[in-house]
């Protein structure tokens, strides 16, 4: 199997083929941008008829509909199913970006030399997705297709993939496979391959602390009434103690401890902290008590303010208190916490440390459960194997403190294991300003996607 | 002296007048309304002139001009330097207008069976500062001025009157006078007129807290890095400690105790902490331990937050560690503290409680020092027998917890006290949605402002 010849010879089309998805705003989060989530589900209708599916069809749900695709090349073959997103985070804070972020561009960089795309949602997730689709046209191009393919393209991972559930209850037999395989994480390094084992659940809440019935003179209030931004920030600040863990009764009951020989193990990752600490230019690292940077941010639960806001907050000066502070914050976690629980956890603590001097108003966004997948199963080792295929060796098993929460969930509804083949990298930026995907990184996936199928057909025998 | 019969004859003009001048948002805070600003200054020069002063201008300074007026009766006679502002407070959050902040309209409410005129500016200061506007007006068609007047018109007040300190070094000759009067402050009651007697001084910052260099996807860094919003909740959490008490050291070294016979005469106020709990819909009132609301928001000084903002705000979700955090804090003075040494006091405390995983920047806004009227001055009895005169009772003097800066800066540079006549009332939502000012509280303004030139002139003999 040579997929690198074809790859090199379409890869100016493929490039411009993902530039021109990026260029369509599919920001799921935010209602003004509907049609642009909706026109984006169109173009992937189109491009898998293209590429060589031979049932396509746009799904509606309760949400944005999900784009399904299938060729099936004969029933006692095993079946891949493919799960990607179309939809991207909101841009914001826009001022920080160093192009536009829905107008593409290829530039260099220091990890880079070959060129990184420039857009939200270049690595995250639709130049990861993409790469499924030009995978599948090669298969096709090539006659190279060892066994059936189906795929599934959703609208609603960045707000929580609200009406997945709802489309996997009611297409069980339609959404039959052997194994899931989703490229929405990403790689060690480029030269360091690597195979997500494990994910975050999450818990996304907003908060509302009201105090006095209206915005007031800060001068005549100040100091006689609870202000709700100071009591909302000492709430906060409540959620962690002085060791940096979580302070919400239960909230740590039902995590599962690793053994020392399983975080020996891995300790083994490639890992400098002072380059990390450079990278993001803080002169320390920050983290609960205990535990290194890398099992702080995959194997432990955390808990952050992803945004607050109250008050006057544009230019210049206003003496006001406010009326009500707000704040959005997510909790990840990890095996064994139900984020239902958790949810409801947080929910109680929070009235509970509220002073009687206000309101407070939870209302739970979304979540999903933690995962973990084996890496003895077949489909572990058949991605494993295509690695070594293009890259040369052998990928290490990673956790990683990232959530897709639908991954528990495909485990729920369809009884099948999910492979997390990535191909970003840390400094991507994904849900971040000048989000970009290595034109590197892109034509890997699509040289090393084919692999996966041989190899899983083989295996399956 | 019968202003009363002019007033209700003039009474509709008075109204309409001032709902014009409501009309232009002369936001100081916004640079976008530069233009509305200057508009309103030229405004109050043709009003100042029509109102009988015979030397107006249009001063120009370093931020947006002042407006001067005068009429010069006799050299011998006292000079009454009468002080407002043109410009008003940011209009947001806008959404909580029951009507368009810069379209006035009259409504009758609870307190306002004769009607209010609602629009931001109709109290705090534009409706205050042109009862003295009308006042002239009627002493010089009743040919009743028995002094000197001088007018002095700004237009940054609510931005922290940045050029006023400059104009004052400059034109002292031609603003000497014998008594400063101001009407920017509310009264007790309709029934219960007041003076206010001391004013809480200010200083006001804004903090930036950076944690890391760029926004982050919360799932891959959370619990890894610090979160500047935690770290600046935790930081304004620990600027109060248990009981209420700002911990900033060296705060209180210089905080004018009250005497037990002082704290005693003012807790004879009319006062219910159950109304006062019911008008704000609170459960509980909250402030510093062993100290009574009114004392809360007078004689002590205090620490709000203002503002606060940071992260994702818009709607929806975004599992994101921001890469800063800001906060916009004011802390109410009160005599002896310095705002100046405050505000560095605040600056280096703030550095100081800073982690190490963050970078902090504290810029300073702007100050102003706490003040106290001589109840025995000429001043205060002239404005108490002028109450006398059209209320019918004695009036009480009042320490506010409003900052008027510019009070303690006249004293210095003009080496005048100032006599604070305000009008409004607590309710008028001033700084607040759905600003208003009584029409009775308006035209009794004007009806009252003359008996304090006349007894200020009959007392100065």
């Amino acid at each position: 199997m040579n997929t690198k010849s074809y790859v090199d010879q379409h890869k100016d089309r493929f490039i411009n083929e993902l530039i021109d998805l990026l260029k369509i705003p599919s920001i799921s989060a935010d209602p003004a941008y509907k049609d642009e989530v909706i026109k984006t589900s169109e173009v992937i209708k189109s491009s898998l008829e293209k590429a060589g599916c031979d049932r396509v069809e746009i799904c509606e749900t309760p949400g944005y509909p999900i784009v399904y695709g299938e060729k099936i090349v004969d029933k006692n073959l095993p079946t891949v199913l493919v799960y990607g997103h179309y939809d991207v985070q909101p841009p914001d804070p826009i001022n920080l970006w160093d192009s536009p972020p829905f107008e593409p561009v290829i530039k260099t960089t220091d990890i880079h030399p070959e060129g990184a795309i420039f857009a939200r949602g270049a690595c995250d997730d639709k130049g990861q997705m993409y790469m499924h689709v030009k995978a599948m046209e090669l298969m096709t191009a090539n006659d190279e297709l060892p066994c059936n393919v189906k795929f599934m393209i959703e609208g609603e991972e960045e707000v929580g993939s609200e009406s997945l559930g709802w489309f996997l209850e009611r297409n069980r037999e339609k959404l039959a496979n052997d194994v899931i395989l989703i490229s929405d994480t990403g790689m060690i390094a480029k030269d360091v391959p690597s195979i997500t084992t494990g994910l975050r659940g999450l818990s996304y809440v907003e908060v509302e602390v009201t105090g006095p019935n209206r915005d007031l003179h800060s001068g005549l209030y100040g100091g006689a009434v609870a202000n709700p931004i100071n009591i909302l920030c000492d709430m906060i600040a409540q959620l962690h103690d002085e060791n940096n863990h979580i302070t919400i009764p239960g909230f740590y009951d039902k995590v599962e401890e690793l053994s020392t020989e399983e975080r020996a193990e891995m300790a083994k990752a490639p890992f400098s902290q002072e380059n990390y600490n450079k990278a993001l230019d803080i002169a320390q690292e920050h983290g609960e008590k205990g535990y290194t940077t890398n099992e702080r941010n995959s194997i432990r639960p955390t808990l952050d303010v992803n945004g607050i806001w109250g008050g006057y907050t544009g230019e210049g000066a206003k003496t006001v208190i406010a009326s009500k502070a707000f704040a959005k914050i997510s909790m990840r976690l990890v095996p064994d916490q139900n984020w239902h629980e958790i949810t409801e956890l947080f929910q109680k603590h929070f009235e509970n440390i509220a002073p009687d001097s206000v309101k407070v108003k939870v209302k739970p966004h979304h979540g999903g459960t933690a995962y973990v997948t084996p890496i003895d199963s077949v489909g572990y080792q058949a991605a494993s194997a295509a690695y070594e295929d293009t890259f040369g060796k052998t990928p290490i098993p990673q956790r990683s403190g990232g959530s897709i929460p639908i991954v528990a969930l495909f485990e729920k509804e369809l009884n099948s294991k999910s492979i997390l083949m990535g191909f970003g990298l840390d400094s991507d930026a994904i849900h971040s300003p000048n989000e970009h995907f290595g034109v590197w990184n892109y034509l890997k996936g699509i040289e090393t996607i084919p692999h996966f199928y041989k190899h899983f057909t083989a295996m399956s025998k």
